[in-house]
């Protein structure tokens, strides 16, 4: 195992004006006064593998974190303090970012091609899907030290790539086997000996998965066959179960752009609203029968279909070539009710904790927009290179982020 | 190191461990890294007018802050960056105290009788609900200077008393007038400017109210009448209407040794959980058509009746003589799967923010628990003079809290 500590390392700062940002709180006194982490996020700087540090108040740059290597297909997971970013690069690299100090605490080579990760219920425990080596590790949170490893092997000698990880209470982890029509569920609550619980014949080739926001339901989506694969975690012996299957039989399948993000699906009151794959439409399905119940037409084929955190509005963005697009749809006429076009290539989106606001990454025009989510007025324009994902601090509160 | 901060009103430090506990971030090395607020709460000392700062990841008392007032009926929201808590006094007193800096920032007497507060969805602004004089304060939430007065006036010259106050989308604050039978929805986008909707005859002595997790309907508890009165916010124009009328009708009343607090009304999949006033009861409501459909046995008359987080267990707790008890019941059975006396006069609960754990507070054993949700054991017993209410900064990222 190829695994490199580098403590201490890659604090970069870009400006005298960021060096700012980046200064430590100051000692109290009557004019400044410590100040919290609640409304800290980060986006991450796809190109040059760096992270801007945001406030969500003041809606503007902190300073920046550089040496984080690939973060071509980046995301993170926060500390139970809100403090510290854990960013999952696409080469296998496992970094502690501390977002007070601007700088790389731990870091970590863990596998060859990374896809992402897990904070347990706790935020003792972070967890990384891998590609390659196909399986999952598990770190301890405060050091990066390895606590577990689970090779992702369905049969002698064979390893899946592991997608779809996502924390369930307890030291627990669920995940699917792409390459092993499979989900697992692990435990590590005792560190040296995770126990496996392993669902089998789930349906082929699950690419992707999600957790309802009540951490009950854990749907994966089957790349191999029309359909989903649901497992209900509050079942005493849990099971996969085909839903939606068959909902695109007998149609001309279009070509797909982009695999859609299912971390995104939203789930609005008692509806999850899901993008159909290839097709310029967002299924409303609801949750209690797991049918289809409605098709919402838009605009092309959708990435992440996102709720804001009241589940009145869902807002969606597109594959090429109407990556330049977003589009709001209000979740009780199902309609759209804005289109908005907030730069080329909007890669990701992320609401502020209580909703009042839209931060949107438009990458080709190095730029995040912040958009108020009821006048639809754009509130601040942050210049940032290459942006992708945005990830808020208030995600460390949340299951399955 | 140990610093010693007297700065300003109300510092105190009870022992060198706590003044330990209240020291700032030091300053960055390769040891030590600036901490964040996402794991922070407060406990209110009600006897002494004194909180006590905790942290929920390490399970202990980081340092306390005196000079608070009446903290007799007292409740708080959270700053946006989580750094800070606004505490409403009974004694009309609002108070910002820096958690970091254990420190009050700010502090106006803003009425003669105060009974909580909310703060806007934007965090920049705090309100206060008053019994004497009758209305609704508005302050700066970085300042406590005065924003908005919007009294209470029913007719002219009478003033209510204002109950069950929550921050809507927008600028906006909805609460309940006791003495008016009425539901009024603030708008203070325009600061100088309130804009004030009235909704009258809503039922009989509104006594106190909750808004659904996803800030969608408002439901005030009904004094003087059976039933409760619910608005639907995302109706163009709402209105008030009577739910569960009668639900008490034909049974011998008890006598009531203390309300509900509604405020900890749970929400848990598509159900309600209520306490049923004066009952050894809690009742469950299907939220679509908000009808009863079913009632659980309790230990006592139900005070908070709080859902955790992922929806799957409801916590209780009761009025004298049986205060000194807390039931579970898990949602899907509807039975009770756990009783615990974790001390007598059990006053509050309050879940860490996924839900792994929950913090009981029991006045008269002088503290409080920490328990494990899923196990029942005991993690943690804290030390702390007459707790009451126990708060979580995870609530400045919650809609209603």
């Amino acid at each position: 195992m190829r695994r490199r500590f580098f403590l201490g390392a890659g604090l970069a700062v870009a400006s005298p004006a960021l060096l700012q940002g980046c200064a430590l709180p100051a000692p109290a006194s009557a004019a400044t006064a410590p100040t919290g982490t609640g409304d800290l996020g980060v986006v991450v700087q796809r190109a040059r593998g760096a992270l801007s540090v945001v406030n969500t108040s003041s809606r503007t740059l902190l300073s920046e974190v550089t040496g984080l290597g690939d973060l071509s297909h980046a995301s993170m997971v926060f500390s139970r303090d809100g403090a510290s970013a854990y960013v999952f690069g696409r080469d296998g690299a496992l970094t502690k970012v501390n977002l007070l100090a601007c700088r790389i605490e731990a870091r970590v080579m863990q596998a060859g091609n990374s896809i992402g990760g897990a904070i347990s219920q706790d935020g003792r425990l972070v967890a990384a899907q891998n590609y390659a080596p196909g399986g999952v590790k598990v770190f301890d949170a405060q050091t990066l030290a390895p606590v577990a490893d689970i090779p992702a092997e369905f049969a002698p000698g064979k390893r899946s790539r592991v997608v779809g990880l996502a924390d369930l209470p307890g030291q627990r982890f669920i995940f699917s086997l792409f390459d092993a029509d499979a989900i697992w569920i692990a435990d590590v609550s005792q560190r040296s000996q995770p126990s496996v619980l392993k669902l089998d014949g789930i349906g082929r080739q699950p690419y992707d998965a999600l957790i309802t926001p009540d951490g009950r339901h854990y749907i994966a989506g089957l790349f191999g066959e029309d359909g989903l694969a649901l497992v209900d975690l509050w079942d005493e012996v849990p099971h996969a179960r085909r839903i939606l299957a068959g909902y695109g039989r007998g149609e001309q399948a279009l070509p797909v752009y982009k695999m859609p993000h299912l971390r995104g699906w939203a789930v609005a009151g008692r509806h999850a609203y899901l993008p159909a794959i290839g097709r310029h439409e967002v299924l409303v399905v609801d949750t209690a029968t797991w049918q289809e119940v409605g098709r919402i037409p838009v605009a092309g084929q959708p990435v992440f279909v996102m709720a804001q955190p009241d589940g009145r509005q869902v807002w969606v963005n597109f594959a090429i070539p109407d990556y330049d697009r977003v589009q709001v749809i209000d979740t009780q006429s199902r309609r759209i009710v804005r289109t908005l076009w907030p730069g080329k290539a909007v890669l990701h989106m992320e609401f502020t904790p209580r909703g009042e606001a839209v931060w949107i990454s438009s990458r080709d025009a190095n730029r995040v927009s912040v958009i108020d989510t009821r006048r639809f007025e754009t509130l601040a324009l942050l210049d940032i290179d290459s942006p992708s994902g945005v990830f808020f601090t208030s995600r460390a509160a949340r299951m399955g982020f």
